[in-house]
């Protein structure tokens, strides 16, 4: 398990991106957010936890990308592949970066240059919005670059794949475990600290994101907080967990029925099973995500889905839990060989019984290769 | 450990809120953060770990607030206090959203009411720029409504208090326990790995921030991630971990030497806690946070301090790890009864050697009361 990468997988970003760049005729690129800080310096801490300080990055025409942040991460960054790195002492209300910032875009991108900006679907600009109308003011606006770094991060490298493969076997054993972890009795939130714990033992960093729930017969609601309700025969139980290896996430849930299972929810269960292993055949390069969608919702409708709450059905995964694409009928992106995705088929068999599976895979030459440990067939009883 | 609030916390949190509204002749206010949106709604979910979808509430003059939300947080929205949940089909790019907001904001704040919206400090707008763009076209521009969710989110509630008190013995707990799980020869990926799972054994839902680093005779940087070199004889530890029971924050640090540690290592130590002394002497009603930082300052300068990169002296804690207000010598922020703060003194007593020290407390009429069980007054050694 390497931890980290090299200093070529940095090369070998910024030089695409600067590619990119130069396609939309774009002379500096700005973020400030943790996956796209840490996807060009490589700069990793959870202290992006703290809403104080801003943090930003600029990706010029030509070089390494210079950073611009809060004395606090100065030796944390200058520990990382970067050069050129600019501190100020934060928090600092009346100029929080932005006079640094705006003379760093300036430098970079020339009195001409145009400066680009993720401003896109599933970005948002982590700086307060007075500080950002001021930015704007400053250098005279922003191109949106959503494009440049959606279409680098969605396709991943192998060392990244292999942080991807890491926490996949991982929590494929966490899931494995749970039958003889979690049994009848025990609270929704006893259950659920079991589990983060075997997730932990087995050997995660991180399990940033835990949802679940347990139901007589069916669940409605899927991505809840525990409850202190005590779990009971007849009842069926989800777990969907993001965990974390070297900042690279999993995303996969599993069900499971204690006891006994009513027939619609075995049905269910096979419905979205079988949903999964249409997914399957249809994410190939080449491939678009709407065809992904529709190979999975036949299935699902052949099965009487009353639809779903989810507004897709799988998506990509990477630094962040969720990532582009998005398997709808409308994305239309085009998969391309090292996607990372997942496959998410999901029905609603009676109003308030929902039944959602999830697998994880990369997209490779000849198809899809699995990184989670593929669910049973049958809905599996504890 | 009771979890969750009661609907008379929601509806003194609006009423409070609404005060504040008229206060700056705001007819709605908007949030769309994940602490702000619980805020008002108790809605506690960790999904937002996906940046796919947007989520908003609008507070209007009167009555309760409105979620306007993705149809995937239907369910756990409707389960909570509020009566009006309006959801769309989320991923959809096109309109994420935006114009059921705008319908919204137009409905709530009438056609010559203003909409307000956090724009300052800490803040950031959770949208994509391209949607929050053609809102503000959509509505005709925000009134900066920073201080409205600050001056309320400072001062806590019992509940939120309690929630506070609870983690912060859970981590003491865990603190205590340290010299008999962590030792000579295990690497700090393993210390980490031991130290959380002793957190979470002790009985934190999560441990979302840990940071921490060893080094012989003192540390340099201390928001690192854990690497694989081995914690030696003559080493300084130092942990600092935000944890959380039931959506609310713990933030303290411990250091730790093992076998011996350096005379101006221990001097270091001692300075800080001394400093914390001064801070929790200094930290009531009436003072502000620029009179807490300067008497724990003042401490760290008698005791040789080289300065620090922290940029404060503590701040605020409550749904996020680092809230308003900040001890600096500029914040000025007036103290009031009830507020959660840490007091976090630092100094560099060598180039690349720094010594930071954090407590928690709440704030009474009659001055601190410590939340974190308080540090020992010597440096530790295991």
């Amino acid at each position: 398990m390497t931890r980290g990468f090299s200093d070529e997988e940095f090369t070998g970003r910024v030089a695409r991106c600067q590619a990119k760049m130069a396609s939309i005729d774009v002379s500096a690129l700005l973020v400030c957010t943790e996956p796209e800080v840490r996807y060009f310096t490589g700069f990793h801490t959870p202290f992006w936890q703290s809403p104080t300080r801003p943090w930003f990055v600029v990706v010029p025409a030509n070089g390494k990308p210079i950073a611009v942040i809060p004395s606090i991460g100065g030796p944390s960054m200058s520990a990382t592949w970067i050069d050129d790195v600019r501190t100020w002492s934060a928090p600092q209300p009346a100029d929080d970066g932005i006079s640094l910032l705006t003379d760093c875009l300036r430098e970079v991108a020339g009195a001409e240059g145009r400066v680009g900006l993720p401003m896109g679907p599933e970005t948002h600009v982590r700086m307060p919005l007075n500080d950002l109308d001021q930015l704007r003011t400053n250098i005279g606006g922003f191109v949106d670059a959503t494009d440049v770094v959606r279409s680098l991060r969605m396709v991943k490298s192998e060392a990244e794949i292999e942080k991807h493969s890491t926490i996949c076997s991982i929590v494929s054993d966490a899931f494995d475990a749970l039958p003889s972890i979690i049994s009848i009795g025990m609270t929704e939130r006893e259950a659920f600290a079991a589990f983060r714990a075997e997730i932990l033992k087995c050997g995660a960093d991180d399990v940033p994101y835990l949802v679940g729930a347990s139901g007589p017969g069916g669940i409605g609601d899927i991505i809840r907080q525990p409850s202190d309700r005590r779990i009971s025969q007849g009842d069926l139980l989800i777990f969907d967990t993001g965990s974390t290896h070297d900042g690279y996430f999993s995303d996969f849930d599993r069900n499971f029925a204690f006891s006994s299972a009513p027939q619609d929810a075995i049905d269910a269960y096979s419905a979205v099973w079988d949903a999964t292993e249409a997914g399957l055949e249809a994410c190939r390069p080449g491939a678009t995500t709407t065809e992904v969608f529709g190979a999975m919702n036949r299935v699902l409708e052949q099965n009487g889905s009353l639809g779903n709450d989810v507004g897709r059905m799988g998506h990509g995964l990477g630094m962040q839990v969720t990532e582009w694409p998005s398997h709808t009928s409308k994305d239309e992106t085009v998969i391309e060989e090292n996607m990372v995705l997942t496959l998410e088929p999901g029905l609603n068999w009676a109003p308030g019984k929902a039944m959602v599976h999830e697998e994880n895979l990369v997209v490779r030459s000849s198809g899809p290769e699995l990184l989670s440990r593929r669910a049973t067939a049958e809905l599996p009883i504890i």
